[in-house]
């Protein structure tokens, strides 16, 4: 975590940046292992070249950071403060004056906020941190590799217990009540996104929300989920039969387990992460169904359930040994039924090693 | 709906502005009805003083968008394609050109979106849209408060789940499964944040995480929960007593519930909003627990679970009919526990409408 600043700070030297202003929860998280959303409250890290970093918070949230391990200054404020004009004081200490080059994150940072940054620092040059916080959180270490199996491992086992709750009449939402009450019992804090079950025809709603529709034989039922984790998140999808299902759906399942587990085993170091894309497209496409194929192949996971990198076709970018990301080709056959299948997998020396582990078979029940 | 995108237009002419560009979900969901969290993709409104809106989404969002109601035109993209470009052809025919005045959301839009925009429109003129919709938003009508009755009512019900799942030994996430588990079961999509249930010691961290710290008796078990219905929010919070607590902490429990009271009392059309904080305030003061109250008193709900107006005691706007607010008055005595009420009130005519029905007097089970 330490060293996550550090890097921060010698990158800030590289540019000539005077200051970074790093204010995404997921990014204050990264440089600090202080989780918190501080609603329109502001929050954030100023980093610089030499001086030591500083947290600002809100005062209700000081305490929870002290006690996540922040060993730095805090400046917490109260609720009826403004806290620019103490910011203001501390730049000052650190010899930020007009005209400082300042690294933001231009993908987080409100307009309304760069303003507010603007009348404390006059004539200051934005310049994006986004990209280098990237480039350091595509590539997970051990340890958060070691926490992301974790993750899907519990993922794995929540397929499970929704697999186990199928019965005819059951509703989405009861389902998903029960897979969330077993992630619970085991001490999972959060989902990475509401959990998704869906029967039937809504299974071709790719972001489709489950409802109160009772589950009827014959039915496709498609589950996507992930917990949270230490921070990291995971997301696995598995589709199955209840009870017997038509030739054309077998026909579609089995097109998007041959294209995932075809772009899996495109999977290592020094491969386009475009192509892995249209590995899995082809497979889909020579099938027929390349117009029911409608997303992107997957997308990098870790602190954000979507994060980099981003498997479409068009990123020229290289697999690389560290990335954690998702692949989970699909095929939505509009008011007939849908089938997605995804796993976690993260690239290794030689190829890549998958986290999620929940049989891919198709399975009648 | 179709209203709130006609008073748009009409205040872009008084405003003399060529176009808004729209994009946080929830004033997407406000404008259209339409909810839908695009994570890192491009979603927005882009409504003209004189012409018909237009809707960008991500294509596996058109149908959801459509089903909501959106009856205007969608510029749907898929993930390999840059949006921008079919905007500005969009804005050409609109003859939105070189320094257009854009109304947008500046407490949302980030950086990296607004040089997207420029781009698109070169020396273009940001103005904020933000205080006019919170002007919009913060007025609920009848439809609206409806909804939001409905949804403090299950928040009541949840409230009632959780304190009935209390025993010796039971995790404080085990009774979040339950309280979510039978909202879940009533057909709830979502919880309004991460339901909290707190014991002991940890009732005293005003943004405490529940975790697997089983309850013993004489502790405080304070509840911070809330229900999304319909995409509207409610916030309710109860501290009760699991056995005998000391005379201390009745104290502060009847100091919070007479704060609150009369802060709830206080509330009718023309008060300032910065007075309501105060009138808690110095309840609490006078009985000496002043330093122990660290945050404001409450916040606009709605949409947002945190929205306008912010009940601080700086604020000097004045209560309307039609704003809906928490109160929520808290004590929090570090490494003993902490005492929070909260209640959803609506400001009608005459005075207030308190939405949350839980029992507030002292609970001692």
């Amino acid at each position: 975590m330490k060293k996550r600043i550090e890097k921060i700070s010698a990158w800030l030297k590289r540019q000539n940046a005077d200051l970074a202003f790093i204010h995404s929860p997921h990014s204050v998280f990264y440089l600090s292992g202080f989780m918190c959303n501080p609603h329109e409250r502001l929050m954030g890290i100023f980093v610089f070249p030499e001086a030591n970093p500083l947290l600002v918070c809100p005062r209700l949230e000081e305490e929870n950071a002290r006690q996540s391990g922040w060993a730095h200054q805090i400046l917490a404020y109260d609720d009826a403060e403004n806290p620019w004009e103490r910011i203001r004081e501390q730049l000052v200490r650190c010899s930020v004056g007009e005209g400082a080059v300042v690294a933001v994150e231009k993908d987080h940072l409100s307009v309304a906020r760069a303003e507010q940054l603007q009348q404390v620092i006059p004539r200051m040059e934005l310049c994006p941190v986004d990209e280098y916080l990237n480039e350091l959180r595509v590539l997970k270490d051990e340890t958060e590799i070691a926490i992301l199996q974790k993750a899907a491992k519990l993922a794995d086992e929540a397929v499970a217990v929704g697999i186990d709750a199928l019965k005819p009449g059951i509703t989405e939402m009861e389902v998903v009540a029960e897979i969330e009450l077993a992630m619970k019992k085991k001490g999972v804090q959060a989902m990475s996104f509401a959990t998704t079950v869906l029967f039937g025809e809504k299974s071709a709603l790719p972001h489709g929300t489950p409802g109160l529709r009772p589950l009827k034989r014959g039915e496709l039922v498609l589950f996507d989920l992930g917990v949270v984790v230490d921070g990291y998140c995971s997301d696995i999808t598995r589709t199955v039969a209840f009870g017997p299902i038509d030739e054309k759906q077998k026909e579609i399942y089995h097109t998007v387990l041959e294209a995932e587990t075809a772009a899996i085993a495109a999977c290592k170091p020094g491969v386009r992460l475009g192509d892995l894309d249209l590995v899995a497209r082809r497979v889909i496409e020579e099938a027929g169904y390349g117009q029911y194929f409608t997303h992107r192949l997957g997308h990098g996971l870790g602190i954000d359930v979507h994060e980099f990198p981003s498997i479409h076709q068009a990123n020229d970018q290289v697999l690389q040994a560290g990335m954690v990301f998702t692949i989970e080709p699909g095929i939505y056959l509009p008011g007939s039924g849908g089938v997605r299948i995804e796993d976690d997998v993260v690239i290794t020396e030689e190829g890549c090693q998958v986290l999620t582990h929940y049989p891919k078979e198709l399975i009648q029940l």
